[in-house]
């Protein structure tokens, strides 16, 4: 059989909900590339879905570029070097980074400098509790929520995958720590896996007046993952001097073009001297050492856990990317490349 | 003539833009007053007009109560000790603090803890370049914006009490200073006398265009007495890791009792990882001494001048009040107690 690279192309820009039709099925012939220096082929073993890619399929896309239309869809992978001419990047490495939705992929590595699995660590938990989404949670609740002992911490998006993570730094820091999530079994899952303190299912119950009974004493802290009229609730439960950092604004993701609006009430913000605290994860480069040290111990302490959600098949990496927005995915929502069973726990 | 109490009372709630209806003018016998321990009777001599009384106007008043319906307008004012059962504050010493719209006054000075007019400042000094809102522009600028040499700074109500002082700081501070007013008058002010890089006049020119043209390095620090539209802007031109010290909503004041809606543009927010810190300017009560120092050692030097509004005539209260939402003031809006001509510079 003659080899292919598979590919998922972006057929249009989604006009609000993502749409099977927005993507587009595509196969080549694989090819043997001719690499510059510092380039690297890689074989996608692992799709990770986030909601920052649906921030870039839009136009007015910020800070990363938009996606282009017929263009592969940009996305993070974990996959293995086949070629390389790159002495950093070795054939048979397993690296993560942002490559696009195809089975192999050449990327500028010494640009992309993409991350390189260490051998004792699996791939699962490469892409899990040492992946990207843990170290935004971590520097996003440390560096920036700032949280003591005794504090009370509230994340939104709790039983995704950043916000699963920032929920039980919290716990490990000694607050405590109330999660908003969306359905029954995540609550639990809150409740009872991650050890929170209490949970809010957004889908029944009102953020505002639920924080007002869990909360008495006013929150100091707030991971912000949502943004909109949840950002407000919080708001209007926030101690002064409380600290929100802003991680994510996926209640306004799939609103078109419009942009995310902030905060409707300022005033509270000033009177209250809260601070609201824009940050990516990639911004600590200094600190990355330590905050896997961190990770890797209290994962082992099981001090917090890491879900994964994973799902089979290259064919079904749009149905599985469209989880993100419905609220159906749990954890960390991962895609299997189905060609590659036997590599997914190398 | 027997001594009387004249008093702007609040007749009811403004509605949208201040009109003169919403003030009822009275007259009281004057009354000696009994005073409890720690209480001080209290004649003003200058009232100053402030932004923030609008906010305390509505029903929907946060931090500070909402005014009372049919009670003297609450706001600040300077004025003379007359009757005294506080030894802090002997009779004839001269105060600042927050009072209400009367000749008379009594407050509970061990709770309010008025400042005390040192004797070698003048009345006008004690409330412009020492007053408050130098205060609230010091600590804004340098602790919540922190500016460093060569950075540059976007000040909005440029021309107004706070904002001037906040524009001069930063120039003392060797950045490079933009002023957003109305009105070529206060624009060529702040150009010729305040000394600053630019200015904006927001009645006739594009704000981002402009910051643009302006600021084609990008704006480090932005200290925002407006809100609305014109934090819009400013975002729009910020720099990553760009500070925002949030001090004020003017924009918003007049609108009823719609709350100060937040920038439209969270995602920008979040990926230049801006900090949108709220403050207060009486926060910082360990460093209001060095405060005050360096202030007066930049006023005496001349590095930064104090613009006074000074208005005539009790009566002219309401009325010189409106001038703070029309654009009509420049510099601190003080209206002068007019039976008291010769008290005006002790």
């Amino acid at each position: 059989m003659e080899r292919v690279n598979r590919q998922w192309l972006l057929a249009r820009r989604p006009e609000s909900e993502i749409v099977p039709e927005d993507f587009e099925y595509r196969e080549q012939a694989f090819e043997e590339p001719k690499l510059e220096p510092g380039q690297i082929q890689v074989q996608s073993l692992l799709f990770r879905c986030t909601p920052a890619m649906r921030t870039m399929m839009k136009a007015t896309s910020q800070f990363m570029p938009p996606m282009t239309i017929g263009d592969p869809v940009m996305g993070s992978i974990a996959g293995r070097v086949i070629s390389s001419a790159n002495s950093n990047y070795p054939v048979d490495s397993i690296i993560s980074g942002f490559t696009s939705w195809q089975d192999y992929s050449v990327i500028d590595a010494d640009k992309a400098t993409p991350n390189l699995k260490p051998k004792d660590v699996s791939l699962e938990d490469f892409e899990g509790i040492y992946g990207g989404n843990s170290i935004t949670a971590y520097f996003g609740l440390l560096s920036e929520g700032e949280p003591k002992a005794g504090d009370t911490i509230v994340v939104s998006g709790a039983a995704g995958s950043t916000g699963s993570i920032a929920a039980q730094i919290g716990k490990v820091k000694g607050c405590k720590v109330i999660g908003i999530a969306g359905g029954q079994e995540k609550c639990q899952w809150l409740l009872d896996l991650c050890k929170l303190d209490g949970a809010i299912d957004y889908k029944k119950e009102n953020i505002e007046t639920r924080l007002r009974e869990l909360c008495p004493e006013g929150v100091n802290v707030y991971f912000d993952n949502v943004g909109g009229e949840t950002l407000d609730a919080v708001i209007e439960n926030m101690v002064p001097f409380g600290r929100i950092a802003l991680c994510g604004q996926i209640s306004s993701y799939n609103a078109g073009d419009a942009l995310a609006p902030g905060p409707r009430n300022m005033m509270r913000v000033i009177y209250w001297r809260l601070r609201l605290q824009g940050f990516l994860g990639f911004d600590y480069p200094g600190e990355m050492g330590s905050a896997l040290q961190d990770l890797a111990e209290w994962y082992k302490a099981g001090l917090i856990i890491s879900k994964l959600d994973i799902h089979d098949g290259f064919e079904n990496l749009p149905r599985t990317f469209m989880r993100l927005f419905d609220g159906s995915h749990f954890g960390t929502l991962l895609v299997k490349n189905d060609e590659l069973e036997d590599d997914i726990t190398p």
